[in-house]
């Protein structure tokens, strides 16, 4: 795996997925050769091209002879299980290309754990060597910020002619990109966009004293992505340069080990004896309001060994 | 409370969502009395009209003698802490009417809980009496999804000029809505976005039957907001018809005991000494790669008590 080999990066990803045994004496083992990549959130709402962006990223950083992983998170979908069809199309461009690494992530059973899983997917490919590392989410959701916040650098990809302006987007997404993308930018109405970004960008300050760069690209022909690249690289400087690299990589796992502790403690409650069916019975309880949820939840915690 | 006096809503809502010392006590009394009201879930990406919606729908209801709630769901802002002023402008609308409850949701501190505060909120305004409680929510991230899951009905919001074709939209955000609407329908395109919507929805079939209606509206002018209260309680009728009603919030209740048990887990382990200090210290050595983050997890769990 260390040498980059797909198929053993497949299964790794899959056994840390699927929290197989040994899962984490992988995680222990690979571990300390991990920390060199570079991990590059895109977000954006459907439609915006993050992965047509994210492959001509890849393109770019190839031509460099960087090696590159791309993890793309799906909403989950409770009936079908998740996108993997444009996973394989997308696989199929790059296939005779060892240096290149797409998967797709999706949640799966009762206990969720996709931030979890992706970043341990991202652990898995900085082991194998990739130097950079693409995520892209869909959306702006908490679990979107979750995944983000893995990431050393995040991308917004924002589209011209939706939604009425950018005083729409909330607060909150305009401050956690680092960098903002206007994709499709041939579209006539960009330039406003710009305009109206460049306004809203000029009201605040970050803490870390990076003026968020805007960029224009077009990801259907390429158009855009070595500036794009460009910045990536301005914001790593800027934060080897103000010392903020090493504060900002605790922070992350500051809350990777608060999803690991909420991960794993529901993993005992489930060892102790909560299968499936005592749940349905217990929720069914609920539902028909013979018990409260918060009496049904503290019996299950007791039941587990996990006392107040 | 029980009353509907919006004071003491916004007093309980506060104890449960800042896990105040007896804000058990209030769920657990609250309980009983909740279970009548009906909880409609408004998703859809920034800019869809979201909230000039759940204003249209109030209203509408409010006419017909019903009361009200609005919960507004906002992704977090790790630098400001959400968006406290679109949802004063709002209360202003409706401040003389008693009637109508609405609230912000935002996540805070480390441990998250934003799903969790927002279904405790929705069982006060439940009991406090509401016929009716709207829940908006920006995308389609996996809290997004999470957050829909408490509601009875979805509705996701799409306008037409926005991403290329429907087939842009996941596979899982299409099944999750019970209700599609068009919103800014007095935009041109929105035609061939219901053409290409009703291809998409033939294509599948859902589990419960139920075929989900398109709902065209203008929410700056209300136009259409009668078709959509009229689709809102054929979906209903149809779960009751054919009997659904209590296995979903069965299913419902399941995954938000799961939930609950996560997040009380972590306090648990929180309360066993895991300090912001700590915690910040533990996060520093897993950066520097002097620890791996499973070994320090495991350590932290056992010394909660929590034994594997």
């Amino acid at each position: 795996m260390r040498g980059g080999d797909p198929r053993a990066i497949a299964r790794a990803i899959s056994a840390l997925e699927n929290r197989e045994p040994g899962a984490d004496r992988i995680v222990q083992e690979l571990f300390p050769y991990t920390g060199k990549a570079v991990l590059i959130g895109l977000t954006g709402a459907p439609g915006t091209g993050k992965s047509s962006l994210a492959n001509c990223l890849a393109r770019h950083y190839r031509e460099q002879g960087k090696r590159v992983g791309v993890l793309a998170v799906d909403p989950t979908s409770p009936f079908t299980g998740g996108a993997l069809l444009g996973d394989r199309i997308r696989m199929q461009q790059h296939a005779t290309d060892q240096g290149i690494y797409i998967r797709s992530m999706a949640t799966r059973g009762m206990l969720g754990g996709l931030a979890r899983a992706t970043a341990d997917a991202a652990l898995v490919l900085d082991a194998a060597g990739k130097d950079l590392i693409f995520v892209e989410t869909v959306g702006v959701g908490q679990d979107e910020v979750e995944i983000m916040r893995l990431a050393d650098v995040t991308v917004l990809l924002l589209v011209a002619g939706y939604g009425d302006d950018v005083q729409n987007f909330k607060a909150g997404v305009m401050e956690i990109a680092d960098i903002f993308v206007l994709n499709k930018a041939d579209r006539g109405d960009t330039d406003r966009l710009e305009n109206e970004l460049k306004v809203v960008l000029g009201l605040g300050q970050r803490p870390d004293h990076w003026h968020p760069p805007i960029v224009k690209t077009v990801a259907t022909d390429g158009a855009g992505v070595p500036e794009l690249a460009a910045a990536l690289e301005d914001y790593r400087a800027h934060l080897e340069r103000v010392g903020l690299r090493e504060e900002k990589s605790t922070q992350r796992w500051q809350e990777r080990l608060v999803d690991l502790i909420r991960e794993r403690a529901v993993e005992r409650v489930v060892k102790a004896g909560l299968g499936k069916e005592q749940l349905a019975d217990y929720a069914r309880q609920v539902a028909r309001r013979e018990r409260d949820p918060y009496t049904v939840v503290e019996e299950l915690l007791r039941t587990a060994g996990i006392a107040e």
